[in-house]
């Protein structure tokens, strides 16, 4: 059998895994918490060395016996996040331990199309300086994981089938990766966050729109064409307004960055939120985030648009609490600053409407890792190619 | 590292598998298939004939070159599939490629309690004669497939915890596995059945009530609690009527045998279906089989009947559909009788609902294998569990 044909082996992908996430450990503490005979260990950690991935780290403390030395990954592996907004670019270089060593934030319109934004993005990574191992990149549409392509992606024209996996590969010289930015968020919370170590969560992402990632069974859930998850666009109101989609009443339609503008703009212009109607006065247009400070200082016509739209994610959520039996769900991206009015409504909903045995135990949390979500993910994912693409 | 820490051998479950479905294979087709450097393999295979799970099945055709001989398992392995409903018991006992050798059915109340309907199971699986290498069996509630006992199953009084593997194991002298019984369903025509070798697809029973059995990434999903796919209890109207889960308006209360039944009788008494009050004249009560019956017959009310739970399920299934991204949804249970006028609404309002791109290619189809999918999938589940438990 050829070498080309061997299959990511679970051994070593558990053995740089448990480096990465608690640094470095003795060969004995290996042996012990991979259950692995000290032999095959051995022979792995030197095939590992050989390749530099692994690099001895001192002299470990004595169990008895052999003195051990410890082992760790490189400390020279440098592995790239970044995380394609509708209006940013977040960029993150992490080392070996998933610890930023550089990171960039800026605003980008990705409608300007694939060849500026990724020459952006590239520019960032140069800055960031050095070689870099892998790159995970998200981007906010659908993607064929397979191929490393956008997939018909509704906010990103000029991007669908665009070799982005190919493009940064061939610039960086590494491997990369390419996903849907809703999952690489929810991959950063895993590894990071409030989902630590839980294998089946929603994570759900409030921002101009509305989408959900999905991690069971310990990893990623894409569906059959990349495209689970896609929540938005579930009907919640038969009589509601139209969506962009086309069709009616769709959750992205009723609740979401763009929703609760135009529901706060008809707020303002009927006299129902004097506090609106004076921002709009002063700043000419109202935003989500409008909606967010106005509520936290008390005005009672935005609480309610919270609350409606918290109602309305809720009753998605237990549906979907029914049907995946998640142990946790976390809600992230921008909107989630709309905060604990909009938590304890999604709670209410879904605790009243799911099954007793799902919900008996069912956090429903705000992301830990907010904003840097995203690019942890795709960095936590880059380093997973690393460590599945070795020989 | 001792014998019994030794995890599943992917090789050694894949090398079962293919034989298991594939029938006797030379050892050089077994390389190929199995992608496996020869020495490897023949240790293997060695190694299993010896425990007995492998025999030698004559002569190979020859490919040139040393002549070879057929492996098969071990043709006198014996697999019980058992799948409890609400209202019968049906066994079934398969050979090693999954072919019955003997079935029994027959009508049982499940809520006579664990004790007499599983020593009336166990009386079944001894007529069947000789002894089995593991039971697999599934019941209508949710299930802790890791400790395989019911948990708080609603239809199932007594039932809660009860040592269901235990008693079957110690009973039969082998190992056995418990499960819910929608997810024996999917399982059985994913092995034998419709949806043969699809890795993404959405298993929808409907009977008294409505399940779903959720297949992701070619493997049953379960859950956190193993109440996954439980969709009987999603609200799909604010305002219908109550159900026996105390919720309002939940998919069950207005769609499924029960809900049909109660329909047809209000359609009976309110004089919308002569057909049917005929059909309660001379029988005395109705049942959803009855609404099938006469929608075939062309019954407007009937037919409206079935569209308009067509039209809810639809719905329902529309969201998931967004949600998890299946390749196929299978439709199974005794109401799958209610046949094509039933799809044909299911199909228009998930495919006019959910993401082009989900819908893309997604087919909407009946159950092959009907009633016997159960038994089909417990069988398939009991072959695994020896696969797997192997040393």
């Amino acid at each position: 059998m050829g070498l080309s044909r061997r299959l990511p082996d679970p051994l070593q992908v558990r053995l740089l895994r448990l480096l990465r996430d608690e640094g470095p450990l003795s060969r004995a503490e290996l042996g012990d918490r991979l259950e692995t005979a000290r032999t095959r260990l051995l022979a792995e950690i030197d095939r590992l060395a050989a390749v530099e991935l692994l690099v001895e780290a001192g002299p470990a403390v004595s169990r008895g016996g052999r003195r051990s030395t410890l082992v760790e990954l490189n400390p020279r592996l440098r592995f790239a996040g970044v995380d394609l907004g509708a209006t940013s670019i977040d960029v993150e270089i992490v080392d070996a331990r998933m610890e930023p060593v550089a990171a960039f934030s800026e605003p980008a319109d990705i409608r300007t199309g694939p060849r500026p934004i990724l020459q952006r993005v590239n520019e960032l990574l140069q800055k960031g300086g050095g070689r870099l191992d892998a790159i995970g990149i998200g981007v906010p549409g659908p993607v064929s994981f397979r191929d490393g392509v956008p997939v018909s992606p509704p906010i990103m024209p000029g991007w669908d089938r665009f070799p982005v996996r190919e493009l940064l590969s061939r610039e960086h010289g590494c491997p990369a990766v390419v996903d849907n930015d809703v999952n690489i968020m929810a991959i950063g919370e895993r590894h990071g966050g409030v989902a630590h170590s839980v294998d089946d969560f929603l994570f759900v992402k409030i921002g101009t729109g509305v989408g959900c990632g999905i991690h069971l069974g310990g990893r990623v859930y894409r569906g059959s064409d990349g495209c689970a998850g896609d929540i938005g666009h579930i009907q919640v109101d038969p009589s509601g307004p139209v969506c962009s989609c086309g069709n009616i009443g769709c959750l992205e339609a009723v609740f979401g960055g763009a929703a609760l503008a135009a529901q706060a703009l008809e707020a303002a212009q009927s006299g129902a939120s004097p506090a609106l109607a004076e921002q709009l006065t002063a700043a000419g247009t109202l935003t989500a985030h409008d909606v967010a400070v106005r509520a936290a200082e008390g005005d009672v016509a935005s609480i309610q648009l919270i609350r409606e739209g918290g109602r309305r994610l809720g009753s998605v959520l237990a549906s979907l609490v029914s049907f995946a039996n998640p142990s946790m769900i976390v809600i992230g991206g921008g909107l989630a600053q709309l905060g604990h009015i909009l938590l304890a409504e999604i709670r209410s909903v879904v605790y009243r409407r799911s099954l007793p045995l799902a919900t008996g135990n069912l956090p429903i949390v705000l992301s830990e890792l907010d904003s840097r979500a995203g690019v942890a993910g795709a960095a936590v994912l880059a380093s997973e190619l690393t460590f599945e693409q070795v020989l």
